[in-house]
């Protein structure tokens, strides 16, 4: 797919390179109007966004919202715990309330992997945005992630993200870390950097690695000190307790030893190697707080680039190819 | 009562044929804003509408809260499990906050029949309007569905709904279907459907009809099949578990058996019947799914007209007499 | 402290008499703007404030949300159960994540004393409001209830809030009664009442009073009927049974037969005496239901001014010193 303008996000597994590089662009300029004191375009006044969050996300929940808002348009919140699942009502007729609502777009993070195929299916006239479905994908994290490296390596090199394109994706050497098996976060990362032309390599204890790895687009790292050696960025993922990494590894304090960037093992980084995490971060386990806070890391900065790049994502799907930014 | 401009919308016993059409007729303007991209008038601008659901409701709550951001009002939105209920506050208090705070309307469901109205009587200056209240009236359901039969046949004459008024309910045999009982949906229905001249018929096993059922405006049907040879409009009700229908009947399988609309039954019908819940189904319980997703159901169009329905209640028991439009 | 202008409101107790006047001043233009039908002003257009509520209150919430609002501003909710912080998150982290995102200011309540002052340090570029920190603070009810004490008052002497300053708290008698050990409103109210020059008086049961009340700018009455004579102004709290009171007192009937205002107690009350409750009210505990719906007291008028309190404090500490209220 060339372009999501107009369509759903529902993998990146499936957007082109250059579908890939819109989101990054159009995100450059959102970043401008989130500097400003009123942060605040006329986009998408009059549309309506409904976040559908079946698994809880402070961090994409307000992100979303926020990315929303700043767009102008009017967002209705529905979390698990305030929905009709508990009396028993299905995916599907929860989804079809909201088409018969007249929603223009709906962002569904849910714990099965597929629920947003399955939803776009069911409403075809609502513009559907995966927002984290089970171990299958998170989209916006992977623009998020790639927007940042691209972001803070134009402006080592004084040009900018726009003018950059792809190249300093070349050949460059992103090391992904932990829980490889049971993360969303990793499969939408690994798309995003090897379709932007990265060279992506993985390190985890074997149990928490896929069975079917080697059909990936990536090199399976068995040394973990060696790969942090040669690595520009080092992607931290984190450990999901809650969705059965647990009796994956004997013990937390047993996965820090032979995966947690400690400090010690943070001495063996280049000095410009990028420290990334997409949170929450488990202190002390997968990385030590003193890295986190450290000048290595750029968690806050992901954090701020999701707001630019979920607004070029909503604006993208919901305006497609019609319409005005309205900067 | 002839019009609920700037008053309450407890209950539709208390509405006259004509306030019924007002509010009818009003909707009618807001469908096309409903079909606009930039859905929004700003017909309630800087008003202040809480919707507090003490019960929770995707649909209901979604529905409204759309509806009042569509006129432009600005939304709280008050859910059970973020009530000072907790600390163990009583409704009175929640409310004369509420009142306080200078809040315009108030959408109020709760468990309680009879909640609205004690509601209505703390808060004179504020708008209550009975978002489902106990056993005894869901009056925009009975709205939004008078408000879809009248639509669709319309339509289907050729007319329009304006034009008709009430004249397309005149001799209409209209069958409600299941638990009656537990059934504040029924209640409004009939209420609206005997007002508007409709031929109300209602068909349930013997528990779960109400012990005062001689008293109400409607025929009961002994003969399901029969009824369902006759009807114009079949409106099938949820059962209301969570309401103690349970223990009403021998078991779920029974109740489909005696009175689900199977595919089997379906065939009974004729091609024009249209078919009606008001959700959230339980499907393979009172309707199978096959005739859920039929032509002849109109499920989802219930859906969408709840947002028009509720745009014009909102907006004449908000603006009252003085104010326009502003489409 | 001489303004909030641009700063955080974490504590009272760090405020001049000139910086909770110009809160008051400010709050008197509010005023205006929520008797009109459209409240609102521009004020804050385009902002974004978030309510993070670790611990749940309809009132507070409500009231800052509807304050923000009627200023423009962008809300965002986070209620304690839709929190990252059911994944292990630290506070820390999602402040992190709330200043990342370009978060203007941020709405604290948290059951740790000193949660809001922590959270300042952590993010110094936004704008951080005390909505309740366990034992410590709650500096918006503590204006409020000056307010009210000032509007009252004026409207008495024919004046007004703006023109009287802090003149008709000269020697005022203000006794404060109940749960003082654990009642963040009392230590607000007490540095309130005390900076604008009032004589403030507490009464409770010895177990209910903090160990260092010899170090506060109080008096402890003895004999709480006598008290009750004296008195100006009752300002009753709320026994905080979710904060561990119950085991402090015997028993409720107990606390309400040593300094419940029961009914009896009520006439000892001289006819102008102000009797106010920050809610929620433990009817027929702190007060009697009849004392509350009685003239003498000002609850519901607590509320209300709660909008114009926090739109103030909103205004002031995001807007700074160089933005006109737009009114």
């Amino acid at each position: 797919m060339d372009s999501i303008r107009g369509t759903n996000l529902l993998s990146l597994d499936e957007l082109s390179r250059e579908a890939m590089l819109e989101v990054l662009d159009t995100a450059e300029s959102f970043v401008e109007v989130n500097r400003r004191t009123i942060k605040k375009v006329p986009a998408l006044k009059g549309r309506v966004v409904a976040s559908l969050f079946f698994e809880e996300s402070t961090r994409t929940r307000l992100s979303f919202e926020t990315a929303a808002k700043r767009l102008s348009a009017d967002v209705l919140s529905l979390a698990v715990a305030s929905s009709s699942v508990k009396k028993g009502e299905s995916l599907r007729d929860t989804i079809a309330t909201v088409d018969a609502l007249g929603i223009d777009a709906v962002i569904l993070r849910h714990r099965s992997s597929g629920a947003s195929l399955q939803v776009s299916r069911y409403v075809p006239h609502v513009r559907v945005i995966n927002g984290g479905d089970g171990l299958h994908q998170h989209p916006t994290q992977g623009l998020l992630d790639a927007f940042t490296v691209r972001q803070v390596l134009a402006e080592r090199a004084g040009t900018s993200g726009l003018e950059s394109g792809s190249g300093l994706f070349e050949g460059l050497r992103i090391l992904i870390v932990g829980d490889i098996r049971h993360s969303r976060v990793a499969r939408s990362d690994i798309a995003a950097y090897a379709t932007l032309g990265a060279d992506v390599r993985v390190s985890a204890p074997g149990t928490l690695l896929p069975d079917d790895i080697a059909t990936w687009p990536v090199t399976v790292s068995a040394d973990f000190d060696e790969a942090l050696v040669g690595a520009d960025v080092v992607s931290l993922l984190r450990l999901q307790s809650e969705r059965g990494s647990g009796t994956f590894v004997p013990s937390l304090a047993e996965f820090t030893f032979t995966h947690g960037l400690t400090v010690e093992r943070a001495k063996l980084l280049r000095p410009e190697t990028l420290v990334m995490h997409p949170g929450p971060i488990n202190r002390g386990v997968e990385i030590d707080s003193r890295v986190v806070d450290s000048g290595a890391a750029v968690v806050e900065r992901q954090v701020s680039n999701g707001v630019p790049i979920r607004m070029a994502v909503l604006y993208l799907t919901i305006a497609g190819h019609n319409e005005g930014v309205g900067l």
